[in-house]
């Protein structure tokens, strides 16, 4: 017998951080890859738009890739697809909703021809290469999401995807525990489960359980027009809000671009029920009474340019808020959002609004599975390897704690790193050597061009501002021609500081003076004499340290 | 009977926001000012170290200001003092401890022989100008606490500071339910409190709850190595931290400017008792077993350039964390640091550190009164005005309904903003006109220079960057001499963006040549259609806007 090749694991992203998931599963000549997500950037990117993974290891070995997978339709798992189709070339799979998000993306890219789309159900199995793929149906916070069950030659991969067990979701498809428990009998190698609540102990509560809480709103706010933000995203959602209005007879009025491009699609592919002329155009929200209306909006994260903080920041077109409005935010602050949030909140008090939030939890429930339910899966898959996903460390920490604890061998459990290999056989499972991975920083057109020297620079520019300096010089005898002039950005109010900028100019002049004194001509010694003077200078008599770029042109 | 003047309550920051608390009470020619803090600045104040009231109205009285009351030794309370104390001229009231911390930073600004500092202690009373002022016994998460009762001609003003009721607090001393309630009886005209934790029910568990959590905890850890971040200002927080490793046999080093400050302060002027021998220094680590060590250290809140984030991240010289190490972290993430928090959680985690955290609530307890508490306090108190005070609008709007359950007539209870003028008389109190307020910046040794044209820069240095486009003419026929030639900061990485440099120098040139063509030729014509013509095109080609300076010498 011949022994079998090894499998192996490689994250390209969402280990070690939430978000631009991206995980290949390779074996001899065939590659399979699962989600293909960003993130969006750190505070300290400064001036990017998102971020994607690298996928330099893809793009060498992209004669193997045989497809990818999508497990559902969220940002974190789709939104790097633009960007990886145009290095690689593969069909792309997925449920119908999630499908119909990615065409979306994919046309406002001018992508929608390239790429070959292929829709699969639950319980659907697909062959690619030597894998084989089971969709397994599951419940998040948007409509038809998956599970997957790959099955390879040396065993089964069981990824989780995200996911919770919601016994009572909206749309009434449970996740399909009982083929979860089937494939746990038949034997998984491995386990790939969802961290991000890996802190919480107990259930996530049951996205349906909102209900009631709304119901409770509308009812005591009967007199009121009622402003409801939430994730677009989140399908069910606002289905419930939708019933609520409907209920209390109210008409509806969508305000926020992917909140009208979601329910747009969920109609349009029937994951939405929506009351025939209950949707009415923003434009005719004066004709009704405003007790007869809701209005849902995005911006429930306190997003700048969101629907909602313009709507508190009276800088919205079509809809104003005051007195006899009640906003509800159905959403939980995602951690380095709560100050936006909080900006938004007291803004619309200002305003006269009720404003109903976070500290009314029932408004919210989470879509990931708290410990509790990570515990019953890892009881029902059983699996012989564990690697802990999608989550911060911290939440693969506790994850892995919580696998140990569910009779998973220690030392078959593993904490990775982006661009680690873990390659497993009958032998065992080890993580062996890396490939090229990270980020990608987006900004604007640009894909990468701004790295951490770019980064860098923007920081310094941010904190203290830049001094240009410019100086013609003769070339014959380095004599100053015309010069030395500044001009500063983002230093001082360079009107209120005359009488600094005169002394920036005369400490340039000595420095380029000093210079010539000590017969010290070329470009890169007067430039660098210059800046350290004047750096010198400057943080002596202000304690800050603005870029200084001296311009020496020569005539 | 001459009718009385009004009296004047002028909040000049601390209403709205949490920080740089400074309120003003005025009545004929006498001024009382109360508090005067310091705020962090906000994500968008780019490059500033912190922020400072408008005192423009104190210095326009000076005259009249008979004294700065202080309720206690936070840096939102008292961090302004080296800055406002250059402007006005009048006696600092205090406790011991308070004024131990405001000496120590008087200090640090060389202001210590120009400011006359009163040590008051509780029970005390002073009279300044018309107004006549009592320090009574509070609680709260630094020692010394007072709330202040101010009998003015017109009726008492009762102000709580920041204020917790502690039954059990560490060094015995409960907040003065009792004189508070004798107050109350004499009849209270304005109420202003704390209105910080006015969103949560409850009550707020004593600071001793906190010793049972490190006991367990220590328990636990009998073989590992311990380390507690914390405030520094907490010094009932780290005496129970001091008692815990006495008890268990261990020694104590201190890493942290802020942290060896206060402790010094605190065992000096006999606020905190530390065994004999006890704390080592922090070079003698390596001479003790790690399970016979605590280190008290800073970075609580995953600041920068703290000691914890330094060990967090192998930056700290002297403490190098990992396997056999526990961390706690005894504190809740302010809004806005959660991500900085969980930064530092994770890379300790990733060193083989245990780490302790927010989610084990009990190792920390907030130093600010819940929603029983505060109405504990208005009952007692049982003002005619009311004025909810340190808070967000969200948490002043909570605190004003509060009020009006606990029998406050709705009209009396205003919401105020900074700048407002409340007057009260006889009559009634009314919000009557504003003077100036807000926010001064304080960026390295310059206070005020760094305005809203500077920061506007520095956004948008920091999102696009800058390109510089430099070009010498000649005078007589506006020919190009020299260049253009173009240096970018923070825009793209110039040296793998040629071909893009050459393009945007021969934009620069093309629209030169255009302005000459058309006669066009002073400077600022020149400038702008430089500006205007390679905004055009970089907008085009990249989808970002980096500044454009174009920099014409003429010759």
């Amino acid at each position: 017998m011949v022994k079998k090749q090894k499998l192996k694991v490689i994250p390209l992203g969402g280990m070690g951080e939430i978000g631009k998931n991206l995980t290949v599963f390779e074996y001899g000549n065939d590659i399979l890859i699962l989600d293909c997500g960003l993130a969006f950037p750190d505070d300290e990117m400064l001036g990017v738009d998102l971020v994607i993974p690298d996928i330099t290891y893809l793009v060498k070995n992209k004669e193997k890739i045989r497809g990818i997978l999508l497990t559902h339709g969220h940002e974190d798992h789709i939104g790097a697809l633009p960007y990886v189709m145009r290095d690689i070339d593969c069909p792309v799979y997925g449920t119908r909703f999630t499908l119909a998000l990615v065409t979306n993306k994919l046309k406002e890219h001018g992508l929608a021809s390239k790429v070959k789309l292929k829709t699969v159900a639950h319980g659907d199995t697909i062959k690619l290469g030597e894998f084989k793929i089971e969709f397994i149906r599951s419940n998040h916070s948007i409509p038809d999401v998956c599970c997957m069950a790959i099955t390879t030659p040396v065993g089964v991969i069981f990824h989780t995807g995200d996911f919770k067990i919601d016994a009572t979701p909206i749309d009434g498809s449970m996740i399909d525990l009982a083929r979860i428990g089937e494939i746990g009998k038949q034997g998984v190698l491995l386990l790939m489960s969802d961290s991000t609540n890996a802190e919480r102990p107990g259930y996530t509560m049951s996205e349906s359980t909102v209900s009631a809480a709304f119901d409770d709103i509308f009812r005591a706010n009967e007199h009121k027009r009622i402003i409801v933000a939430t994730f677009a995203s989140n399908v069910h959602r606002v289905q419930q809000i939708i019933n609520c209005a409907h209920q209390y007879g109210r008409k509806i009025a969508i305000s926020g671009r992917s909140m009208i491009n979601v329910i747009s699609v969920a109609i349009e592919h029937g994951y939405m029920k929506v009351p025939k002329g209950i949707i009415i155009d923003i434009d005719e929200i004066p004709k009704h009474a405003p007790e007869k209306l809701v209005v849902i909006t995005t911006g429930s994260q306190g997003e700048t340019m969101s629907a909602l903080t313009r709507m508190a920041f009276s800088d919205h077109k079509k809809i104003s808020l005051g007195v006899g409005d009640t906003v509800l935010i159905s959403a939980t602050p995602i951690p380095g959002n709560e100050k936006s949030v909080f900006r938004v909140v007291n803004e619309l008090f200002r305003k006269g609004c009720e404003v109903i939030y976070e500290s009314l939890a029932d408004i919210h429930v989470s879509g990931h599975a708290c410990k509790e339910e990570l515990k019953l899966i890892l009881g029902l898959v059983k699996p012989k390897y564990f690697v802990p996903a999608h989550g911060e460390y911290r939440h693969l920490m506790r994850h892995a704690a919580l696998g140990s604890k569910m009779g998973v061998n220690k030392r078959n459990i593993h904490i990775m790193n982006i661009g680690q290999v873990l390659e497993i056989n009958e032998d065992g499972a080890r993580i062996n050597g890396v490939v090229p991975s990270g980020k990608v920083l987006v900004d604007g057109l640009g894909v990468g061009d701004v790295g951490n020297i770019v980064l860098r620079d923007r920081k310094h520019l941010a904190e203290d501002g830049i001094i240009v300096v410019v100086v013609t010089i003769s070339s014959d005898n380095k004599d100053i021609v015309s010069g030395p002039d500044v001009i500063s950005r983002g230093f001082v109010y360079m009107r209120e500081s005359e009488d600094l900028i005169e002394e920036i100019k005369a400490c340039a002049k000595n420095s380029l003076d000093s210079c010539r004194a000590k017969n010290l001509g070329d470009w890169n010694t007067l430039k660098s004499h210059v800046k350290n003077d004047l750096s010198d200078f400057l943080y002596e008599k202000t304690k800050r340290k603005p870029m200084i770029l001296p311009v020496i042109m020569e005539i």
